[in-house]
């Protein structure tokens, strides 16, 4: 083994001549999986140290909106409070929909059976404050202090069809865009008032530390330039974020992020916690996907709107979510993607235009737009012609867009150049991780448990597996979910 | 550690009592990969034991075609012969754009430079013989016993506006799809009449072999309901195929190849070298990506229908390899797919209809078919007035099918359902493996080697990473190359 400590090797416990820290519990990282899975831990009567590499907490959770996902069990108290009823089967449904093949049935059920008690917990436990209000406009995040919220393709073609919608994105009871910070602010409170919880900041996780029998003992971190051996005697956990700030990483496991233009995280989603548990035999899963999007509203009249290729084409009901769009898009065979709006409905979007997307082209008519994107004649022309058809009936035959949106495109037009890597903003994330039963117990990749190890957040892999079926809340849902699931087995090792 | 031995668990060297075999070098798995890797191997002055799972040589090569893609520093013998000069430039450009944003540079660097000399190994040292022919007709397979054809999209769009086309897909000297059977019969009696190779048939390897430093020093295999240590001083060359045998794996990391009806490859393609190397903390990637297909020629003439979607939209030339259509065909958000073709194109499709796909409907006008299919009114009509116009030109502008190819859809039509699920043949098999550099050391997440851990073929992940940039050939091509590669460098260790 090489001299440098890295977290692809881990260190034998027959190697350690001194342990510097003994505990029951390291968790590293501190963000919203990480408070989480201490607060747990401790109130399940463990002992925990949260190791944290910068110096205050936060994570990727803090700069989040920190919308929730949850629902299901009849309603949270805000959806209750908000009108809606909320099977856990339609809940269920659209989660596994919208996580695909590689959905992980097992962890969805858990996850959508134990939401209102979750929910619950953040409220009662934490003092996560949540106003009884619903936000009624398609907005990405609330800026409101409303606490509940369609964040997702609940409404929409395909889902609408196999599963009731009903709005899940809790919102913390705090104007702006602040929520993440004052969740944070909530989960730090919580972890700094019990007593069997020590924190210590600007501390690097460097590998695990396993016993001859390959069972995870403890870790190595560093501080002060001093490596230090740290004893876990019921396990670690690994919360330490994604993978989105590793550019080598990236590239190997998830080469369709490449397309976008902001990774979004904090610098520590170096993808370490992944590695320190691959050094020891665990399995990464759903390395290559991520989530990836073009955040074309607000306003939400936007989605009046159509989105079209280089052939003139629709592809996708622009009533979905944004990440559902963004990765549709991407997916294209096209040289370039345009969004086609009236000029009313584009109306002041400059002044508010997250996308950065330029104007492309204008038309007093269609087939003047047309020509000025470049597309052969009469493709935009037949395009928004079965569109308008269909807009006048109020039903979308082909790509089922919802009643509610349906707008006929009357002239002049505004054409919006859409395509990654022509100024459009195009936010992403990973969605790969470490595999873990429902428990976080850290598995092999034929199924065996790495005793003594356990994951959660984005460290892992949880029930949100794809862009094109993301709804904002399900990452901090998970983190905080998965956090206190895995603090509590941890607990009872 | 559970009594039973699995592949994701290493078994510890102090813990071996005696050590049942000892030689240089382990291969595990007789395939094209692994009897490259013991010839080299044995070559280079190693002494080498291969370890088969099967009661004869074979693996995935023996069923292949055993095409091999080669080519490059002006031309192989045979390419030469036809009258083809081959750029290394072109041929590394096109694996690049082949193998997509997760291309490995140098690996395929190396392979196109040292293609030519792979070219002559095969065909002096092994006496591998190819015909110095050049078969015309667009084939999957080539049935006779030319020596040369062109077997991806070299000449289609937009690979021809980038690298100058070539044909790289070297067929054996056989009549009928009977070259997977003769490259490997030759491959072993190469194997057999060296007597620094031992083969070892019906022996299962069950996991590796770790010293302290967690450096890999043989590995564990079952014979005769026995398990056996195998004490390897060089290293073990895992060569075990990939995992489309696999379920839970499949479904764990290639989600998308849910969609195929026929893996193919050998029952031993479990994955299980794949996982004894993650065992050790050796990164897999690439393990989403697969080889995917909707083989819809020959006979050629099929080149001159169009593939649409439900919408009634065409959405890729239909010229490319066969792999690469099937991919994005699998992406578009469709109901449906169909194939058009005129009568006369369609001919006596249903005599050699290897795709298996039924009539969908018929026309005597193209109104009639797309009222047939239930597509919207006009849409069918609209793609089919741009076609004719551009096939009445000789310029598909739209979605650049070659000239060649392009024949006005004159009435009566046909139209194929070539929807996966609803009888269409759609083969499949698995592109990720263990990373590797280009001399075949097994390496961790962040690039470090494990000692003594080799890997080539499927188990590695090599030159070619994606279905949309397949090319017939290149399995067999990077199986044989990167496991002479392993072979040496093992030896040399």
């Amino acid at each position: 083994m090489s001299d440098k400590t890295v977290p692809s090797k881990p260190r034998y416990a027959r190697d350690v001549s001194q342990w510097d820290r003994e505990t029951d519990i390291a968790v590293v990282g501190f963000g919203g999986a990480g408070g989480c899975a201490a607060i747990e831990a401790a109130d399940s009567g463990a002992q925990v140290i949260i190791f944290e590499l910068a110096s205050a907490s936060g994570g990727s959770t803090a700069l989040s909106s920190a919308e929730i996902y949850m629902g299901g069990s009849g309603g949270t108290r805000v959806q209750k409070a908000c009108g809606f009823e909320d099977d856990t089967e339609d809940m269920f449904t659209y989660m596994m929909m919208a996580a695909g093949p590689q959905a992980d049935e097992a962890k969805i059920r858990n996850y959508c059976e134990n939401s209102v008690e979750h929910f619950n917990w953040l409220s009662d436990t934490l003092g996560v404050p949540f106003k009884d209000s619903f936000h009624k406009e398609r907005a990405i995040m609330c800026l409101t202090d409303d606490g509940l919220l369609y964040t997702g393709s609940e409404k929409a073609y395909p889902y609408v069809q196999h599963a009731k919608p009903c709005p899940r994105g809790h919102n913390l009871y705090i104007e702006g865009d602040n929520g993440g910070p004052l969740f944070m602010k909530i989960v730090t409170e919580n972890v700094e008032k019990r007593e069997n919880i020590a924190v210590e900041y600007e501390t690097r996780a460097l590998t695990l530390i396993v016993d001859d029998n390959g069972h995870v003992v403890g870790l190595v971190v560093r501080q002060n330039q001093q490596e230090l051996n740290v004893r876990a005697r019921k396990g670690v956990i690994l919360c330490a974020g994604g993978f989105v700030m590793n550019e080598d990483m990236l590239k190997k496991y998830a080469p369709k992020l490449s397309r976008g233009t902001q990774a979004i995280g904090n610098p520590g989603d170096t993808g370490s916690g992944i590695q320190m548990g691959m050094a020891v035999g665990a399995a990464a899963v759903n390395m290559h996907e991520g989530f990836i999007s073009l955040p074309y509203y607000p306003p939400a009249t936007m989605t009046g709107g159509i989105v079209i290729n280089d052939k003139g084409q629709r592809f996708i009901n622009e009533d979905v979510y944004h990440g559902r769009l963004g990765d549709i898009a991407l997916r294209q065979e096209s040289d370039r993607l345009f969004f086609i709006l009236t000029v009313e409905q584009y109306g002041d979007y400059e002044k508010m235009n997250f996308l950065g997307a330029s104007i492309a082209g204008t038309g007093e008519s269609v087939a003047e737009l047309e020509a000025e994107l470049g597309l052969r004649t009469g493709t935009l022309q037949q395009t928004i012609k079965l569109y308008n058809e269909d807009a006048a009936q109020g039903e979308d035959t082909q790509y089922h867009k919802a009643a509610e949106w349906l707008e006929v495109l009357e002239p002049p037009l505004v054409a919006l150049d859409i395509t990654p890597g022509r100024g459009a903003f195009v936010p992403y994330f990973t969605l790969g991780g470490l595999d873990t039963l429902p428990t976080g117990e850290v598995i092999t990749s034929d199924g065996h448990t790495i005793p003594g190890l356990y994951a959660a957040g984005r460290t892992a892999c949880g029930v949100v597996r794809r862009a094109e079926g993301y709804s904002s809340g399900m990452s901090v849902g998970d983190a905080t979910f998965s956090g206190r699931l895995a603090g509590r087995q941890a607990a009872g090792h």
